[in-house]
């Protein structure tokens, strides 16, 4: 059975004890910025209820024209104020760099990618670089920003000194 | 208090039943591209453990360069195949278009946004454009792909032909 598969076979249980709906604002007017690592679910890891937060993620949790875009929507159409930044120990894109990531997908595929793999080294200066391309941009309305770690080996957040 | 001084005193109990660390490549070798609405909690609607599944979130969960870049470094780096897309019923991006989006930010700042919002009246077709996106990209190494629409007033995921 594909993965898919049993996605949409555990949906049917999911559903038998569905919750319920909520308005589509988020009720805690926060929308959170994390990594798309697998270790990291982030409603249990926040407390975070059905309903609450806007949740964005990518590679890194890193601030792209996506975040931005995603970012803006949120506090412009559904009314967010707080931003909270979710990266993490041991991640993917400090076991790369951004050359060595364009080569390898060069040689998978032929074809060399324009963008920037986005790695990095040191994950508290990550967040920072975070906060401030957040503060840099003139779109969002509010920059009411929290930089975290989170230490996929203890299950702990820690905060980030802007 | 903060919404996120609520979030990292949430994490503290969280912590306490820390389930232990997992490898950082996915166990099931999927990457879920979904949404960032606040009604959909991933890991409970499509049944994943912790350690199971790369978790890409924007606003619409649409394809963009930055889901491109998550997906390849996905894919090349930390070994997923299938690729999961979660839309959902009654998304914020079906309740503005572009023009009125940024209408609207330049109002509030002063300054319009030069990128789309990726605004979208018909879900199922939206699905489908994400799945002719990911399959024009050169830089992916698998097109496994499942387009979903979660509804969120019954908690269901449905599953859209391509």
């Amino acid at each position: 059975m594909a993965e898919y598969e049993q996605m949409l076979a555990a949906n049917e249980e999911w559903a038998k004890s569905f919750p319920g709906s909520k308005p589509v604002a988020p009720g805690r007017k926060t929308a959170v910025v994390a990594c798309m690592d697998s270790r990291i679910p982030l409603f249990g890891v926040l407390g975070l209820a059905v309903g609450d937060a806007h949740v964005i993620r990518n590679a890194g949790g890193v601030i792209t024209e996506d975040t931005i875009r995603s970012l803006t929507i949120s506090q412009h159409v559904l009314g967010t104020r707080e931003i909270v930044l979710v990266h993490h120990t041991d991640c993917g894109l400090q076991k790369t760099d951004d050359a060595g990531l364009a080569d390898l997908v060069e040689q998978a595929t032929g074809h060399r990618p324009p963008w920037a793999a986005r790695t990095f080294t040191d994950v508290d200066a990550d967040v920072r670089e975070s906060i401030r391309l957040l503060n840099e941009s003139p779109y969002l309305l509010s920059k009411d920003i929290c930089g975290t770690v989170y230490d996929v080996e203890t299950g702990r957040l820690r905060q980030v000194e802007p």
